[in-house]
């Protein structure tokens, strides 16, 4: 319990057997909560998007391995199913890799999953405390798709500095960027930053220049990947805050727990961005809204270059992009 | 009759004593024509945006006068109306004060507002042939929202260079920012596209910067209101377009007549931008998609500084944004 009000509910957790989900393809409107028992299924739903959001992804693939492992299946072909779901998430990538080396140790298969569950939790916690420093009383904070609870099991990225600021009695509003094609911003950011009753409005993507203009304190946005050299991928329309940021001279933040960075990847021109089917634009609600005939691109993350980011806000502090480097190798 | 396939449409004519006009809230899903009798429905078709772009405005306000002159209504009053209805797009200013005029001299009034709407489409036909001198064979254009035929009679202001280097043979690739909130560039410019064959993707607003980077040998977007310094207001989301194109090293050019030029509005701080309805962005087809409780903000245009702009089309060429204070006071 805290001043404004509790948090209510974790993106994923373990019950009877099962992985549960909150199905977060129909918030706002609908609450809820699936649950699926083994890891072909825990893979759907990290394609289809019923959980999203990088370190909840991670978390939900730990369980998958988990469930796996618990009903003897074949534990390196599991990992592959796993890891083939979605391309651009380093955490994906991360929670299996952690999950296989705790299961080659014997590890009880859920108490690993639990394990890495909750060091997220935590560094998400972390993350907050840290970046809530970088917040001042007053500050109106422009953020971008859903890097909230709902993405990270609890607390968020960059969420978690504007809800701990929040809790912390500094004065706040938020700038949700919409996040289209799948609206994560106005459907989730906003159901999280309602249900505290932190101040915000939703605004188109296209407007985020023009409220940056008008006074913007600082930029807070998550990641999907980060390479060594701080180029990071995250959702598509992250790339032009950056720039508009830079450019206005507003303070650009990326907060991203070290299972985010990928220290195999030199550069951001290394990350491979999935491009997503194109009804997720021409669509909406089971109805085509564009012309018949007219296609669509729809890559679903871009890459920004380290010499947009002020800095990465992490479990361990506030790295500037150049600071990566020595990062690597830590055993976090 | 053109080699890419003819034009098929009006956006505004007068026909049997009323306004006709495409009713572009129902494209591309219903092709629906509108008929109104009297200076207050003009009124109100532009208010709601049944017409839509600032040429097509100014047209649409042209047969507005004229329908007030032939029922003896109140021309002062009459005006007064139609300037009211939006505060953002010059032409709707330019045009009503040409038929005060013109019917202050006598003029027969249908004629006035045909002999303005002709000029309107001369001058876009006019600006496609200058426009089209600067789009290479092979280039890959962006551009925003619709400035094509339906926002400005025919022809269109961004479109019209690009449908006259289309016909005179060059080979081009369209994308087609969405434009949310009201996703005139889905369903208005990509209709008008596909029905040249002209090859596009449609992408969502904030997918632009990732394709400049990938490749965008020039942006072309239309205006509302230049102001005498060369800053311009346009559809929301064309600023964070104009940033990226400047630090990407792509030109930049708007496409407008000189009925949208300003010249008692020294900089694009002066420029009234209107504020819309939030439930244009909170509500599609009838149906809320944020969370209740969530609100948003919701201004139409946004405001470039005349820094970015490359160079303005018009109908009587291109124009740096240092010569405008030139053409001022000039006869057109």
């Amino acid at each position: 319990m805290t001043e404004h009000g509790p948090r209510e509910y974790r993106a994923v957790w373990m019950e009877d057997d099962e992985l549960k989900m909150i199905d977060q393809r129909l918030l706002p409107e609908r609450f809820e909560v699936l649950g699926v028992g083994e890891v072909e299924a825990v893979g759907r739903a990290i394609k289809n998007m019923t959980v999203r959001g990088a370190p909840a992804i991670g978390a939900a693939a730990a369980y998958g391995m988990a469930l796996a492992a618990l009903q003897g299946k074949d534990l390196r072909e599991s990992a592959e199913l796993l890891k083939s779901q979605r391309p651009t998430a380093h955490d994906l990538f991360y929670a299996v890799d952690f999950m296989v080396e705790a299961l080659g140790r014997g590890e009880e298969p859920v108490i690993a999953a639990n394990r890495y569950t909750s060091q997220i939790i935590e560094k998400c916690r972390l993350i907050g405390m840290n970046g809530a420093l970088l917040i001042k009383d007053g500050d109106r904070i422009m953020t971008h798709c859903n890097a909230g609870a709902l993405a990270t099991v609890d607390y968020g990225t960059a969420l978690a500095p504007i809800r701990m600021a929040w809790r912390g009695g500094k004065k706040l509003f938020v700038y949700v960027s919409e996040t289209r094609p799948r609206l994560q911003g106005m459907k989730l950011t906003a159901y999280e930053l309602k249900n505290e009753e932190i101040p915000h409005a939703i605004i188109v993507d296209g407007a985020s220049g023009h409220f940056m203009r008008k006074g913007v304190d600082v930029v807070i946005v998550g990641a999907d990947r980060v390479a060594l050299n701080g180029d990071f991928a995250n959702k598509i329309g992250t790339f032009e805050k950056a720039v508009l940021a830079k450019e206005l001279g507003i303070p650009f933040y990326v907060a991203a727990p070290i299972s985010t960075f990928d220290f195999r990847t030199e550069s951001g021109t290394d990350i491979v961005i999935e491009d997503r089917d194109e009804d997720e634009v021409l669509v909406m609600d089971g109805k085509r809204i564009a012309p018949e005939g007219s296609g669509a691109l729809n890559p679903s993350f871009d890459m920004t270059p380290a010499k947009y980011v002020t800095g990465f806000i992490t479990e361990i502090g506030v790295l500037g992009p150049d600071q990566i480097t020595r990062v690597k190798g830590a055993r976090i």
